[in-house]
């Protein structure tokens, strides 16, 4: 089923930046303990406005105003369930987008109940790994349980069989990211090993792509842009790092300088 | 209503960071989720002792013997509100100052009523920005909302106002950072717009509000040195870093090495 | 009571690093919410796989398929207690070996209590600072409440009674660290004063200590060298950092790049 992958240049992705920046979308997390510092200053240093709320009666009025929500399942608890729940509900009502990171669904009951009750609501997008997004693409395709083919492949099938299914976007990443619609297909390379060896790159990507989502115009290209300058500043961020703690530190402040038009030329 | 502020020179605020130092107030945080580890790395930096306590019961507990109780309600939920509640109680019967940081107050409904209930019981020290201010005093004040005018002066009438009428201190910051009882005001200038690009500079800023409120002295004079000391660090920092990656950094740093008598003069 | 205690060469902890890096055991953190981010970083630099799961039922699901399992109650509340108990039950069953890191046990109920109960369940090990090992050592022998002489020694005295009376390893962390199973000790140095203005050294050094005692061999020997291996690395750190901020980033890349052999000839 896979097409041929388009690549992104820097003449497609640097004005979706120079948007992002200059909107400041104001994009509400509902996201796991681990990595909430992570992904408010992943986007605070992109000039977005990251924002936390958690009880569900607030998560339910702030996604009304906010310009994106995001909806990460990493340390779900049936409380945490009700008002992510609840959020998504007043974002749809609203037309906020929101995005799904349906951390570690397959392997645990509580998480991929709930997500195969999110796949129904309309994500804007999907933002996982390889083996997440084949157990999202089992379950919405009725199956249930994780496969235990986890090659790429499989799972850019799944990706594209998953955004069909659902008419959603579907992001999966691994050593190379594939955004796609069901149709078109953007490969994203770039990137460094290191980002697996900090937590929360994935859950904060996750994060920017679903402030990416908010943007106008085509919402597969924002968000293959938002991988995009992910895996850029990665990569700058792994050139001068002497481990994944200074990696942190490189990243956040790549981010901040990423002059897209120049690098990427 | 506003007086012409008063500025802090070193010889004000040296001492007064010296004696915190010694002291190494116990500081009870109960704060929101993004921000509870930078808290308590600021707090270490300046050598004092945060400890992060949410049960309820045991919250209750230890607001008796900690030298001060920060209360922040950036993730409020019903839980952790019952568990603020039970400490600020405790305290306030235990004579220890308390201090609240009502985060995004006037938006969001949960959290304004409690902050409304908040009111009543005596905060030591209110410190928020100009729109949380002007909800907070318009509630004090038997209103109710938000109001569309947030210049930073109607926020300096507002803190006074507030300060008033609660009988408490009131430090309202942004570019320039004003602390009140009512009638003295004291200006602080100096940070970094860096600060605004890092999550948690206000939260933690709070927390060490919290812990300075503990010293013995004139209390306005000790929290606006918190105010002034932080702000210090930050414009250290911002001018060795490289993007708020590097900031947060050398912002820890700039804290644990802030020598006062010998930068201000 | 207490023997003379052994020194860790490089000679037996460097096999042991070695090990574990290859190996990269799944650690089941259930951990405060101040330094759950702190932890899984630790764990990624030395190549571990730290996966945070919370719910109760979801807890006892992942504890039978991870490797080791940290319980940590420094933000302890009642619905958290019901889910490490979830995991302990279900870590027990499945042969999971278990730590226990008892924040602050012997001044708050409920965790006292807790602690109690968790006493009896057979941790593999227990990792604490001086009162805390001796409020346990009290709960364990009938009495109840924090003595108050807390000297190391007294602190390994009561490690060493802990450990007889449950059958366990107990780590009693200070300027010097020592790992016991009643009988033999082993004594660790190393370190720096630094790591006591960082947030979550001694929680991050539990997470390890989960992790390595999921190896073959030689438990005593395999914890205190966890415990060997931090300290290195923090040592390390420490003559590089200019405070407490730069430590944090340096001693992420000093776990990450620690060769162990080459360091301690």
């Amino acid at each position: 089923m896979t097409h041929q992958p388009q690549h992104l240049s820097a003449a497609h992705f640097a004005p979706i930046l120079h948007t992002f920046r200059r909107q400041s979308p104001l994009v509400h997390c509902m996201t796991n303990d681990v990595v909430q510092n992570f992904t408010a200053n992943v986007l605070l240093a992109l000039n977005a406005s990251p924002a936390m709320v958690i009880d569900a009666g607030e998560a339910a009025e702030f996604s009304r105003f906010a310009d994106a929500l995001l909806i990460n399942v990493g340390t779900l608890t049936r409380e945490r369930q009700q008002a992510m729940q609840a959020a998504v509900t007043a974002a749809r009502e609203a037309g906020t987008p929101w995005t799904l990171d349906p951390v570690a669904v397959g392997a645990l009951t509580l998480r991929s109940d709930f997500c195969q009750q999110l796949l129904s609501q309309q994500p804007a997008v999907i933002r996982g790994n390889a083996s997440e997004i084949l157990a999202l693409a089992q379950q919405a395709s009725g199956g249930r349980g994780v496969d235990t083919l986890l090659q790429a492949d499989a799972a850019l099938d799944a990706a594209q069989q998953l955004a069909k299914t659902c008419h959603t976007l579907v992001i999966v990443t691994g050593e190379v990211d594939y955004a796609t619609d069901g149709q078109r297909v953007i490969a994203i390379t770039g990137g460094s090993p290191l980002m697996t060896r900090v937590v929360g790159t994935g859950c904060a990507l996750s994060g920017v792509v679903a402030g990416f989502s908010a943007l106008p115009g085509d919402r597969l290209m924002n968000v293959a842009a938002a991988c995009q300058i992910m895996a850029l500043a990665g990569g700058k961020a792994a050139a001068q790092a002497a481990g994944p703690g200074s990696f942190v530190m490189a990243f956040i402040d790549a981010l901040w300088t990423l002059e897209v038009e120049h690098e990427a030329h």
